[in-house]
């Protein structure tokens, strides 16, 4: 039974290049977002808008983010994001994400997450939750 | 009595140039939206980001924008915003943008906004709002 | 003979909107850019990193540029981005883009662009150059 | 005899928020990148823009970059950004980053960054260079 990953393919945009010709370091960031959010859309089989609505959360932002740029990436390149969850704990998961380019590892990529709502005391405060388990199931039996 | 001019000085920063070297041409766009909220905030005397609840609106959004551009802007060129309102109309006004790059007019802009608030029959639903005539004063009386 | 129309698909990240949730005004003119660079290569058959080397040019800046923002466009939201030169003259022309959204007009743009090489006498100057008519022919008779 | 600290402070502009009225996380990438080359421009004394070509090199690509989001920043926050090196390695070199919103922590940054240049054999091609003694000394005396 192995771990659901999300791929998707994408060219580097002029406006995403800085003046050396490659993608800015920051932009891969959006495309590790953009990765998550398909990876969760596949899992749970809810369109991205919806996933917040469907599930009773805010989102789940980012507590921790790293990359390792290994190759560069050029304006015009063809390139996959290919986004899996690699650990689910109570409130929190780690996304890793891998960006190839012409089959190339290029950029490796890491977000922590927090699964995320309002407090039902006081709605104006954000609070962490509990994943549900039944989430967390659907990252590993979708093929 | 003039009409009133923000100006806020700023650093092309390298993830704002693309591969030309240059300032990418959608990012002078964010520099106009910097413009407009300085201007809003300095006019209004209400910090940018409590300008929609101290005026009952959620903003004014962008209905047209253009711009011309006069000369190339390229990292680290320290350049100058200049903006102020040219027309106030029953809910709708247009913002006058000047990009300087040291002294020379670099690019032109120009935006269209709409004070919008929520319809008071449905709250779900934005509609346009007339500008109170307390805000157009302000507009020409603060120095 | 119809002119050429290049079209692509694409969803509204994140990233692109803003706190109202709406796509940030400043963003739509990335889109276009996407547009034109895909209207360049399905018209000139040329990958969009190779087209400035195959015709001797460093690019075609734009000189000038405007939206009209007629329907909101929200995160998650699939859109489309149709372009097509409007006008060729020596050495610019007009590029027109239509966003739709769910088969809605949201937005229209306009980009005047300039054909831009660099000065025989002095490399290091940029020059606006003729437009090769062979380029103007492929916008024309491509299907 | 202490390491020099870079500090700027800016606000935090609608562009760069996302529709949960937070900094997208990604944008603070683009704010880690604007902290080092302050950095570099007061330590080496040189403008940001001059700095590849007074000493040689092409830039210095960011290799490893991280971040811990520690306390949301919003709209309108006045933040600071205070940038240091915490280690010269022979070609590489490590940036931390301190993102403060009223006085408190709110994201923490680390880039590994390599001196890089071309080789000398083939010019296309780049290659890390062994950071100058003199560069390194300009961040320990600085004031």
């Amino acid at each position: 039974m192995a771990d659901l990953v999300s791929r998707t393919e994408l060219i580097v945009e002029w406006g995403y290049c800085d003046p050396a010709g490659i993608v800015f370091n920051a932009r891969f960031f959006d495309y590790f977002d953009i990765g998550t959010w398909l990876l969760f859309e596949v899992a749970l089989g809810v369109k991205r808008s919806e996933i917040a609505t469907a599930f009773g959360i805010i989102g789940y932002p980012v507590v921790d983010a790293k990359a390792r740029f290994i190759a560069p990436v050029k304006f015009g390149d063809r390139i996959e994001i290919a986004s899996t969850v690699k650990e689910f704990r109570r409130s929190s998961f780690d996304v890793e994400h891998r960006i190839t380019n012409q089959g190339t590892l290029a950029v490796e990529g890491f977000e922590t997450r927090v699964w995320t709502g309002r407090n039902s005391d006081d709605p104006t405060r954000l609070r962490s939750q509990p994943i549900p388990p039944d989430v967390k199931e659907r990252f590993r039996t979708v093929k």
